[in-house]
């Protein structure tokens, strides 16, 4: 033992990376059993894969190929094969149905929650381990199974309390933006780079309104810091019939407006939109100015099938929008695509009052099961944000974040009497926890340095403890303890001035019967705390 | 949409790594709930670090120096800092605790849970990820928060229904074995080498017994096989002294013996040994055999105290046993170890009969936390085998593995109808979910291809479902709903033998009124067929 003195290390959790407290995870194990619930209601069973995985078996779908920084974490094995941290829980997904296709049902339901990891440059809000909470169904080829995972979406922002019409789940076809980019001759191997520029466009229109995305479209943009984005480089042909498409909605929303004076009447009190013939109107506009692409016409059609499930589950109600602005990011999706955003305000880093946007999102990927497999595989499915959309709950305060009562706290007054004290704990912890199906009552001996009373108190007061026991030699020979009660305690001292009169009343403190083999008053004294409504918040 | 074809790639999960599917993981959820309640009744509140840890933070202090091919899989930073994803979740909190210092309750109680990496060599039973359960208490410089922390363990293990008789948590004090060392001449920095010879010996008692053990310790030891494992070369005195210490058990129990007799009536229904004594007279004896130490009477001493505590607080009837056999492998430890044992026996991968053993264990780390202070900091804990202990619930019978009722399905008739099919599923999945406190009941459209209406029957059964919903064109046009009783129709298939008399039966199929805004008699149905007790396990 006798060992010389190792230099010191700094402390420092490393980069990007963050360590979570009680109250953290508390919450969010709460929001983790809502969205849990819902997902099991709907017939989704959970699976777990590792957090390693062949690189080769991650493929060539990074994370987001807009942000080219961000990176996997990869290791080499002794066998020479890479292995890389899975940077989503989509692909691994793959991974394990295709090697366990014989075995599984199929459809195959299941739902995962777990860390993803990025190895990008840290910054506020962004980190280098974060979870997601995913749903998929493989093996389920038709638009039916979109329509599902988009109202399961909705379900489960109105099972974590977020109140209608502060969310929407908006809902998009990836071959309706395949079909256009047909249309305007950027198809093929050729043009994957322009394509990507004009997604990229598209995704900044919540950002940057219509004009902004016409300039990126277009010749560029420069924004308000001078700094100019190249743009797509697109005619002006081209240009108008790509914004017809992502202002389809709004077309949409025109027409029925025009025919039920909707618009106007609605702040006079008069009926709302039709939010179900605005979806309709705009998959039927889409079909419209698509006709001359194979894939924007079956996209277009799709998302008019799916504005229909919508309708007749009762979801049109302006919970699912079909909006053929929606691009996802992620290149694998072939068909639906779908984004649950959260509409109200929020202060971001910069001060900035921003919509809150998205807390996740998901679509159809039909060929990333299929990487591994000699049989076509249809899959769907959507991921949540879990950081996000905690933070968001936070923000509408839908967060259980109220704090834990904390632990009845036997003191020690007399250190060699450790043994008597850890029984008085025992008899307290079994007694006030027979029933297993009440939340558990905290129970525990003072284990750091007794020397000082003081502290003891301290720390009793720092856990937000309910009641401390004090035995010290008198209460001994008096076969008593002490039962101080914490929160009446503080009470009480608030309106004692006089020393004398504070010794005296001996705030909160109540003397009742205690030996080993009759703790019953104890028990009974302890009880009585717990059950008081605390002045603790 | 119409790339070529990529390269097929292999699914395979890596090696060394599993997947795990819902009934292992929900057998897990039930176990580590029932853990995580002994640990919050105590006082312990949970706190989670990332899988990353700087290099130089996680120390010296490799897994196992006994396996020097266990490493850690580690990455370097693109700032040059070398990071490594932990092995254990105790040099992680003694960083947390460093780093959060000041802000933390003093002691500080933390529970977790979490995946550990070990870059070795995959083999039977032995995964590069695995799980941990830790509990810590951290700013607790005396033997009584040990004491609590073995007692701890033993609650633990009767909260997981392991019958008392069936485990063991053996506890010894690393001092006793450094002052054993100490006093055969085997101190100092120079002998650190011999030093882990000799604990490695010890720590085979349970493989070799004693001979085997006095063979390692002196001259080796070959095994059936005939490989040779050289011994420690201990003279015949320090061999002694050796043996004697870790055999003290067994004279403290010789000596019970012998003043009660207890041996020889046990058998003929006479009075179990008192095994509260028994840890007395080990811990008595081995102070009188380490006199010469300073290390090894401060290590008895300290026994002595523990074995007061568990006699006083009620865990000293054979759940808690004072062993100096006990060697622990990490390093770290400076003070009282413990190690909880289950002693039921098992065929292990080699078709042995074996004790099941060590499913966790801990103690005392003086050092780990000031590595990065300028002040000591004592802690103690202890760390569960997840899945060893999984493994021990199963052998057991005491892991709630049995299958959940699956979904109620329903099915496609025609597949133009899908928004139907799904209105209904939204009806019975909100109407079968109105109590948020009850278990989820889980209910789906099946989304496969429905064009073999067996296909969805077999999935249906392959998914455990209840009950099935079918509607075609003729009961559409009748308003009606067949509910399906797949359990009931199998027993009553299993009588039928005549093919006209089944159509007739249409077993377990009954015909109700449906329509979606009459949807009760559906309801009603479906809430028979779960209420009654089925013929499924």
């Amino acid at each position: 033992m006798a060992a010389k003195k190792p230099k010191r290390v700094t402390a420092r959790v490393p980069r990007g990376f963050v360590d979570r407290d009680a109250s953290d995870l508390r919450a969010q194990d709460g929001m983790l059993a809502k969205i849990r619930r819902v997902y099991e209601t709907y017939g989704f069973e959970p699976v777990e894969t590792p957090v390693f995985e062949y690189t080769d078996a991650l493929g060539k779908f990074l994370p987001d190929s807009d942000r080219p920084n961000e990176g996997v974490f990869s290791i080499e094995d002794d066998d020479e094969q890479w292995m890389s941290l899975r940077y989503d829980l989509t692909a691994p997904l793959a991974r394990y149905v295709a090697e366990n296709y014989e075995t599984l049902p199929k459809p195959y339901r299941s739902y995962r929650a777990g860390y993803v990891f990025r190895n990008e440059k840290p910054g506020p809000g962004r980190f280098r381990q974060f979870m997601q909470f995913d749903a998929d169904i493989v093996g389920a080829p038709n638009v039916s199974a979109d329509a599902e995972m988009a109202m399961m979406m909705a379900d489960t922002m109105e099972a974590l309390g977020i109140p209608r019409g502060q969310y929407v789940i908006r809902v998009n076809n990836r071959k309706v933006l395949d079909g256009v980019l047909e249309a305007i001759g950027l198809g093929g191997e050729e043009n994957a780079g322009r394509r990507l520029t004009v997604l990229r466009a598209i995704d900044k229109l919540d950002k940057f309104g219509v004009e902004g995305v016409r300039l990126l479209l277009g010749e560029g943009r420069k924004d308000e810091s001078g700094d100019f984005t190249p743009g797509a480089g697109l005619g002006e042909d081209e240009l108008k019939q790509v914004l017809h498409v992502i202002e389809a909605r709004h077309a949409g929303k025109m027409r029925v407006f025009a025919y039920s004076g909707a618009e106007k009447s609605a702040g006079d009190g008069g009926p709302p939109p039709n939010e179900a013939e605005i979806n309709r109107n705009t998959a039927g506009f889409l079909s419209a100015i698509l006709m001359s692409s194979t894939d924007g016409r079956d996209g277009a059609l799709e998302l008019l099938q799916l504005a229909q499930t919508f309708e007749d589950a009762g979801y049109a109600d302006g919970r699912i929008q079909i909006d053929p602005s929606v691009v996802r990011g992620l290149e694998y999706y072939t068909g639906p695509v779908f984004e649950a955003e959260l509409l109200f305000d929020v202060t971001n880093e910069k001060g900035e009052v921003v919509r809150f946007g998205s807390v996740g999102g998901g679509g159809r990927y039909d060929g990333l099961v299929s990487r591994f497999m000699s049989q076509p595989v249809p899959a769907t499915g959507f991921s949540i944000g879990v950081s996000r959309l905690m933070t968001a709950l936070k923000n509408l305060g839908r967060l259980e974040t109220s704090e834990r009562t904390g632990p009845v706290v036997v003191t020690v007054m007399d250190r060699d009497r450790m043994a008597d004290y850890q029984a008085m704990a025992t008899t307290l912890r079994n007694a006030l926890n027979d029933d297993p199906a009440a939340p558990p009552v905290p129970v525990e001996v003072f284990q750091g340095n007794p020397k000082q009373f003081g502290k003891q108190l301290q720390y009793a007061d720092r856990r937000n403890a309910p009641c401390v026991i004090i035995q010290g030699g008198d209460e001994k020979a008096a076969g008593k303890v002490q039962v101080k009660d914490l929160a009446l305690g503080k009470e009480m001292s608030a309106q004692i001035t006089d020393n004398a009169e504070w010794r005296e009343a001996r705030a909160g403190q109540e003397m009742v019967d205690y030996d080993p083999a009759n703790p019953e008053a104890m028990i009974a004294a302890v009880r009585d705390i717990l059950a008081r409504p605390s002045g603790r918040a």
